[in-house]
């Protein structure tokens, strides 16, 4: 697969599903990936008794692998290996079983080797549930680097 | 359950079997959790093929939720309710399947209302995979707040 | 001073003018605060000789310290005593001798104990120099707690 | 200046004299370098009027900056330019006039274009007043770029 003969649409396309296809977390915590463009992704999961912490609340880790999923879609998109060299996020509400949170990256900054994304997580209701910020570094492959 | 009876093991003890019992991520990843005293916790986790992410390397949302379980045991093993307000992760080198994960916490400070925690994730081989932080927020209730 | 008995405009420029006065990074760095809302505040600052580095390039300290101040500015603008528990920043593109930067602090959520903040630095073409997000931890006290 | 023919301590002395005498913010904040080696570094300040916030104790720019050089003295102390992509602090303690703070900055990572360094400010009395954690990106170019 040569990338760069496919349009910015059909790069977008191509890294989604091959991200969508292989990313096990997706599957695990049932994700669905709802919108991918140039720099941005927006991507929902469900809150189920497999994302709860001891306080029966949705587990830190699952909120920060949902904006992960959405940060790595997103900086990715342009069809260029990138990495996560560095993440943060702030927890502003608790989640309980049942509730939908949706994570939109976006990104902030496109340097040579580095990008910076943020990642907002909010439920049905509009209130913000985590606000996740990530480094991202480029590599010098195209995506994915060893796909046939 | 009183834990103000408790012995300082004693409150450890029921801590990590009430998040043992509970915590749904420490199944769905296969954690398990290596040691506990207060201000302090180890935890371990092999990773499989349910950790991999599309480059088919160990997922950041499974390393950080390793490391942030590590976290939940130290911030809570002093039987005080807390919960974590921010936390970042730094990656140093990517873990393959098969490798074995060991996350360890520490106590940095314990303050009135917050607590910090460092969380060193290494391999089986002492590698570095990943440095993570993490403020915690101690609520006014013993732990856990609505166990009977 | 009775802050209850100010409009919001009041405790707004209340607290502006108390931090413009006592704090001595402003007056050390040449800071000029360009507007104060409720949740919001915008800093400028030149890059003189003072805030080089090593390299003559502004100095991550300097940055750091114009974005701090616009945070605290934001922060404390309800007029309740807030410090800052973290922050974190991120380096987009270097600033050199002569460019005007300038902070744009804004609340991203304010729970009942702590408040989340970002900021963004740019030049004065536009361009973005810095990436800021800081914890506010809201103390039981009016602002400022000792002010006659 | 040929590094390449000095011996480590060679390029560690050339490192900190550089930094030391161009650095303004060293002078400014009357910064004193104690200690350089290969990856670690130790900087003392004093708390003076010229620190302090509006709540007089000890700005969360000055702490920063503190930490900030001692974190760019230990990352170029090899002898390669590096530079901050990101950093975040903890505060733990505040800090009043007249306190003597301690930045102790150690290099946890180095990786092949980054490095992981963390730094704990203490006072005199070996108190806690911050945690910092930065990672510098490793340009391909000899400390200092364009020193003759």
């Amino acid at each position: 697969m040569n990338l760069n003969k496919l349009s910015t649409d059909g790069v977008v396309r191509f890294v989604r599903e091959h991200i969508e296809k292989r990313d096990r977390l997706i599957e695990l915590f049932g994700m669905k990936i709802e919108n991918v463009e140039p720099g941005k992704a927006d991507v929902v999961m469900t809150v189920t008794e497999n994302q709860l912490n001891a306080a029966s609340l949705c587990h830190g880790g699952a909120i920060f692998s949902l904006a992960d999923v959405a940060f790595a879609l997103a900086c990715n998109s342009h069809g260029v290996m990138a990495l996560a060299l560095e993440a943060s996020i702030n927890y502003l509400r608790p989640a309980k079983k049942g509730e939908i949170l949706k994570a939109m990256a976006r990104e902030k900054n496109l340097g040579k080797k580095t990008g910076l994304y943020i990642v907002e997580v909010i439920n049905e209701k509009g209130k913000k549930v985590a606000f996740f910020k990530a480094t991202a570094y480029c590599l010098d492959e195209k995506f994915p680097s060893k796909d046939k």
